[in-house]
């Protein structure tokens, strides 16, 4: 058993030739290869908090964004449009009136507070109650503030931006500020603000207000303030029959769902507002010691964020193979480590990508590429995941009673493994349970390597 | 007042730590920026005429393009597949026949013609009168020749092109010529047109016609030539219900209109050619002294396309701003400015753009940017606005009775300013008229910096 | 005649100023340049079996892709998502379970097999034969297999694919192997595998199967081997009503026929799965002698794979004309040849791009480009086309009797040919057959230059 303080780095990714033991996997340093070492940076799939780069930061919270993934490699020229942040407010505080030029899901991770903001046609102000779980299209340009409501409690939020106008970035616009933010008042003219607003005074008032103690883009509210606020807002929102609702994903019947774990997906069909970005989004839950078994998504590039819990993810990875070559077939540079070279053929071989989870860690599965999670014994390990496909996409499982190999032909398979159909069928049918299962440390041997 | 004789630049891009007298501003060189100078090539939002460059020019007319965007900044990725030109045709000219590989949208900013096009699908020949203020689609591959049938009157266009296949550029098709432009069958080879024309002798003529004296794009006709051919045409042509019309968009419903000025939008549920290109045409006329008041569009990027009048163009870029720094979140390279530097997190702020607005001047803004227009007194100032969009797109004002901030909460508003929530209330509730007002110009100080 | 051995390499582009004999002509090197000569490799239409590289080969059989488009020439960043490859299976062979990250259409050049895949929705497994002609699609993430059943006869199909997610190459996904290919589950944990199969031995087998004695992707069989798996599967499969099915593109009802050969096409409305690839099939047969009239394509993209016979290709090329410089309007940058420069009109002209076409020939023909086929004398050629647009393709005719010029105004086109307006309409007349028609090589002088 490897001593906890040996995982102290935030996410592992170890590689074998084939299998190994991962007593001696655990010896590599992060990221190294099956023929030489990666380099931290050059792992394209894990983002562990400190990836983050703060846009805002005030005593009252933060908001934070992983860099452009484009920027990382090529392999994610298809999800260059998409970004992820991180919002966090601290109790009783306000995100100021702002649009941004993306299209915005948010999942609420803790805390519950109020979202307020102008409907797209009418110019009505509809403020939302959003609690833990819930999930909330905001569309580009759409007016909106924040507020933390929710008493003693952080209010965290996880989001995934959309941006097809300027790929990899977004911008804030607030409309109201003094230093920092600015409002984008502060860039216009005088003459033209006050012919605008018709208001000489008006304007000396609006560019000369006092700046917080605390400036920030999320400042403090006392709490009668907020009430206040909040209190007004509820009373004349809410309209009937509003398409931008959230909808609470935790509470959401499941697509799948056993004494493991379960999978709850919310797509289109069911939340139109999903379509603005090209995304379904999902849940897993993972009882203490589960596995959601091997299996891939025939079209989706997800993005899984750790909302609780610890655990493993294991992908096998075709780019990152080869060793310093890697394939690349059609020529593409295939991502950091791999180009092809005209004219040598290499061994068709997986790497394997493995991460440490763990609340805040960030992971990408792109399309087709197998992969397994799996939570740490003591408590259940909650994934949010966001996935985007231009198409409808099917999740194939691997292993298990519903596995789609067990569909092919077990004499294609055996020649194929090199082993018997019989004893192939066999291996195909041991495993009685599907999608989750008990994962590796609960079976027979929990003293064994994969214990956290 | 500053004498016009300073003003000879034809754009002027100042700014201001907040807000700064224009007449200070007036001193800077074009293009500087707060925290230093930008190089007039810097600013990526506004092109006069000298950026555009020569496609094809003769004594009778010339065919000019903008420079590919995206390779003007990192910025223009989302607009990369759009192209701006503009065609000026003398009295009694013809355009040779030819196509190009891109959709297209054309506007007759001045005089009078023919367009005459082969239908799509039916071969047949259609000969259309494009009027002053007409809009016309031409899809990719459609074969067409212009004439100025406007009698002594230049036949003047400005264009916005779309390709998908080569973005950033397209290429002309001459099916007819001698050396300049070539026909497209002087690439063959003899005997292969010999048998694709069944004729020797016919190839013979077609290869060794007779170049013009002055040769080009562009040929000058005999004003009889000229009548036989638009006179012939225009007794077979025109059938009904036909979907490739043109519309007039000067007098075209308005949107919005008032004694200060109208808005004009066609989109593609109005004239479904439209949606070949993504794109909505506008028209903004501005009544001498108005302004529109300072508003964002919440998806589309707008080129705007300066036809007649003078004035300003103000904006609030957040891309531009931070000084030499920039911000640019997700980690993007943010324009030749912006770049985000790790660990460094900026102040939220707005660089101002400002630029002097005559005939010619073409200026672009991007989704979410607040920006105005302004009228210079004397006449109107009519913008022809091509707004390029995923979906739907909304038109949200910041000031005026309609004014989105009116419905935000006056006490979320008042804590983001720094001031009274009841002087917030007060300052949005001045100004009763909306969309376009009087413009500065037009307050109390005519003799204030703002007059041109 | 131009002796046979002069003509060994695969694909000769010559030009010329405005037409050559083409004696002169064969004395050029290949890719030779009107002003100037072009290397081999700057010639970004047409590739010979040379360009492809091997992806995997074995004594059974191999797969070879064409390089990533976008990484030739700026000029194909329009289809920078779209990979050609072909596979090659000698007889009695399997190509190994797996899928790709990318949809793929495919087209059987030679001999025929079988497909075994795994249904997106049921998870049950179908098995199809597919003969010479054959075109099917197999969705992205669709695990299958492939079969040589075709007696002695090699199974060769030519690939279209399209990755939306990591553009210009693609991945295989093997679910079953040994060393090469690796089986995806080689790159997972043995614990996680024995915990997700239920089984420790099963995994240890699975694992440490014996590998063949000539390993690949494509495998040898015992020809009562494969009669077993496809004579199983024969009787479980083909259900009624399914939409995923092959349709054989040379028996279908062609678009145009006459006795100089036909076209046929297919399109999404007729097959519903091309939509996923935003491809239309199509095939040219050309008898022997015969000529494609020089021809454009709208919208689309051409890629066009030479199945049988010999002949010519020659296509008119805006991007690769004006020597040294080339024009690229917008400014983009054209190709390896053409940079626009600043300041310096060029005239309007077209490059000649000619090559030589014989099976295993692939070209490609951007929209609007003027192009044009002949078939040697001797046998048919017959040309298999994967074209790709966004919207609607239309093909039009430049000589011929529904020749599009013939709709133009004579006059014009005489004016701007230099020649007569009634000999232009003589000229335009003189060919009485459409679409296809003889060939150089069948008019009077057959022992002239365009002989093979």
């Amino acid at each position: 058993m490897v001593p906890i303080s040996l995982l102290v780095f935030s996410c592992v990714i170890i590689s074998s030739s084939i299998v190994q033991s991962s007593t001696d996997a655990d010896q590599y340093s992060p990221y190294e290869g099956r023929q030489g070492r990666y380099e931290e940076g050059d792992n394209p799939y894990v983002f562990d908090r400190e990836r983050f780069r703060t846009i805002s930061s005030s005593r009252a919270g933060e908001i934070k964004a992983l860099p452009n993934f484009r920027q990382q490699s090529e392999l994610f020229k298809g999800i260059e449009k998409y970004i992820i942040t991180c919002i966090e407010m601290k109790p009783n505080s306000l995100l100021k009136p702002h649009c941004i030029d993306a299209d915005w899901v948010l999942f609420v991770v803790e805390g519950s507070g109020h979202i307020a903001y102008v409907q797209q046609e009418s110019n009505n102000l509809v403020q939302r109650r959003l609690e833990e779980g819930d999930v909330f299209v905001v569309p580009a340009g759409q007016l909106f503030y924040l507020i933390n409501s929710g008493g003693r409690q952080v209010f965290r939020l996880a989001n995934l931006l959309y941006n097809g106008a300027t790929p990899g970035q977004y911008q804030p616009f607030y409309v109201a500020g003094v230093r920092n933010p600015e409002s984008v008042f502060s860039a216009l003219s005088r003459e033209v603000l006050e012919a605008a607003f018709n208001s000489k005074e008006g304007v000396e008032q609006m560019l000369s207000g006092k700046e917080e103690q605390n400036p920030g883009a999320i400042i403090q509210l006392h709490p009668e303030e907020l009430e206040r606020i909040t209190g007004a807002q509820s009373r004349e929102s809410m309209p009937a029959g509003h398409e931008q609702n959230p909808f609470n994903i935790l509470s959401h019947r499941p697509t799948f769902q056993n004494n493991y774990g379960k999978i709850i997906e919310v797509d289109e069909r069911e939340h139109s507002q999903l379509g603005l970005l090209k995304v379904v989004v999902a849940a897993t839950i993972l009882e203490s010691g589960s596995m959601l078994v091997p299996n891939y998504n025939t079209r989706a590039t997800k993005f899984g964020i750790v909302i609780n819990g610890e655990g493993i993810l294991e992908m096998a990875c075709p780019h990152l193979a080869g060793g310093g070559g890697g394939r690349s077939y059609g020529g593409g540079g295939g991502g950091g480590q791999g180009q092809y070279e005209e004219g040598q053929q290499r061994d068709i071989s997986y790497q394997k990508v493995r991460a440490r989870l763990r609340p805040g860690i960030v992971f990408m599965v792109p399309r087709a590429h197998p992969y397994t999670t799996i939570a740490s014994p003591g408590r259940p390990l909650l994934i949010l995941c966001f996935e985007v496909t231009d198409h409808r996409n099917i999740r194939k499982f691997l292993t298990g009673k519903n596995n789609v190999l067990k569909e092919l032909d077990k004499r294609v398979l055996g020649r194929s493994f090199g082993i018997h159909p019989e004893e192939m069928s066999r291996i195909l049918e041991s495993q009685k349970n599907e999608v989750i299962v008990r994962g590796p440390n609960q079976m027979g041997d929990n003293q064994g390597p994969m214990s956290f």
